[in-house]
């Protein structure tokens, strides 16, 4: 890290990423956002705080065993793909009260027609004004309609300057440069104003049947495995590759690579003269059986050490327990500094000094 | 206090009552709100929590100067008034952390439906929608719209059992009421359920223009004056009795006390005696200067020692905050035990116990 301050510097990039922990990480979340995360981070000197968003999480799932596994599980997958705690800030939201609290201030610099105009909140409104004698508001929840003033404390209270999010996320980046700027312009400029940063280039892979790889859709890798003592986390990232739906043509036959899911994912992971050697075979007609398995080699050579640890991990709570209370400490070393301020900001202050 | 624990019981009543740091106290918030609440918690063994509600107060104030003061001048005016912070738990509403915090979880648990139906938010839409083309929402922010949770984690985080309230803030205790229940139905019975407690015999003071007694009119009576080195506390509040609106009737000619703002303002500090007394003087036909100068008289009695007392807590800032961090103490040994038992029930507790 070049700067350990929580002054804002021109120069200066403060990199902040929330990973809600809900559900079971796959493929598609290790290429399309774990990996490139990490890989950015470590190609940088950008300092970085990621954050594991359980107060997000509760908003749409009310299992608490989900919640409290979700957290174990997303914190050891990073760890495993290889974030260091050492190099990178990473708490879990729940660990900084000063988040909830500052969320609470933001609300009264934020207009509630913002939140009307949130894509999260509409399309919820949109399903239920579709449905006859329903309610708009039928089924949400006033976290689902404020979590973006708890994104923009989340965001605010580290000074954060860039936050990489996919494209649906840049209204959320918006709306807290607005709470800012009200709180800025009503108060003192306290709060620095983040910008969005979309990666337009990195993949989004294709699930088991031919659509986007999504939880929703059940067409997804795993990328540790589905916690299952019976098979191996290797086995079911094999079995699931050998379900991937391909066309009906036989060995031999030239295929097209353009056209393979296959091949999608195997340009993920592999370097330009691979995808170029797969090109050539795919023209030579390698049979769809090989080509999954030398899919699956070329993945598990990446993923394996990952799992490893992952493993390790999972079987040692308490390792991991430790290394978010880090992250906490030195989250809060920041946080406890930027709450008193924007206390202090709006009047909320000790009327004496004691001791 | 006969009842430490946290734990609902059916007999042990807990009051709640939240007092918004806005403005300087006049006589009828004396009379409506303060010496009733001071009185029967005196005349009770129910263990009471009362608090400063600054994070409330931020909602319709901006101005920093305004919140800091006011927060200093109404801890000093309900301890001058007899507040025992010995006796209840007297602490200011930031100073507990939790509160925000489990607001976010309710937020969670709460309808945003529940919201819409708010009276203070509806009345602002009212005004807007009133207006040609103004947005229903213009000029509210999250603050209004959400604080209805922010109160319900006030009274949850305490369990409180009873909130006395004035009759247009039943709809709040309702709200913390179906915002607890559905908690308690989703997760686990941890709230209780508070009631809402509306005493209607306290009287509502009659201003010096004869409108009610009430800061937006101007038309209010100090209860220990406006800071203004110039003039008197006591001979502030002279002054302002002196401008009472009378009618134009002569000494001697018999007068109608049930029609006279300064009979309705006497009977709220006299004994049933003196009140037969005075009726007999209307009658007599008393002089509205002379009449004036017995209210005046009567009032001054029973805030004279209140007025030295405040006079030397404002002079003594370090004496309120240390009562303050008292309460605050006292308080969250409360709330950091109900905290936890929230987030434990949402799934939110340590990966492991370190140490």
């Amino acid at each position: 890290m070049t700067n350990q301050t929580d002054a804002p510097n021109k120069e200066h990039k403060r990199i902040l990423t929330g990973i809600k922990p809900t559900g079971i990480p796959h493929l598609g979340n290790y290429v399309g956002a774990i990996r490139p995360a990490i890989e950015s981070i470590q190609n940088s000197d950008d300092e970085a705080f990621f954050f594991l968003a359980d107060y997000h999480g509760i908003i749409g799932c009310y299992d608490p065993a989900v919640i409290h596994e979700s957290t174990k599980i997303i914190a050891a997958t990073w760890i495993a793909c290889g974030l260091d705690p050492e190099r990178v800030t990473f708490y879990r939201q729940s660990d900084v009260p000063e988040i909830p609290e500052l969320a609470w201030i933001l609300n009264c610099s934020c207009a509630k027609g913002l939140m009307n105009r949130a894509h999260a909140y509409k399309a919820a409104v949109d399903i239920n004004t579709e449905k006859a004698d329903v309610d708009p508001d039928q089924g949400i929840n006033m976290g689902l309609f404020g979590y973006p003033v708890l994104m923009a404390a989340d965001i605010l209270m580290f000074n954060a300057t860039h936050v990489p999010v996919g494209r649906d996320q840049v209204q959320h980046i918006e709306m807290a440069r607005d709470i800012a700027g009200t709180f800025n312009h009503r108060y003192k400029p306290l709060f620095t104003l983040p910008s969005a940063v979309v990666d337009e280039d990195i993949p989004l892979l294709t699930g088991l049947d031919g659509r986007k790889m999504s939880k929703s859709y059940s067409n997804t890798i795993p990328l540790f495995g589905e916690p299952n003592p019976q098979v191996s986390a290797e086995k079911q990232m094999h079995k699931a590759i050998m379900k991937i739906v391909t066309n009906s043509q036989l060995p031999d036959e030239p295929k097209d690579p353009d056209d393979s899911a296959l091949f999608e994912i195997y340009k993920a992971f592999a370097t330009a003269e691979e995808i170029a050697d797969m090109r050539a075979q795919y023209a030579a007609g390698i049979g769809w059986g090989d080509a999954k398995q030398v899919l699956f080699d070329k993945i598990n050579s990446e993923i394996a050490p990952f799992r490893a640890r992952y493993e390790e991990l999972m079987a040692n709570p308490k390792e991991l327990e430790e290394i978010l209370q880090m992250g906490a400490n030195k989250a809060r070393r920041h946080s406890r500094k930027q709450l008193d301020k924007a206390r202090r900001a709006i009047g909320i202050r000790p009327l004496a000094k004691l001791k």
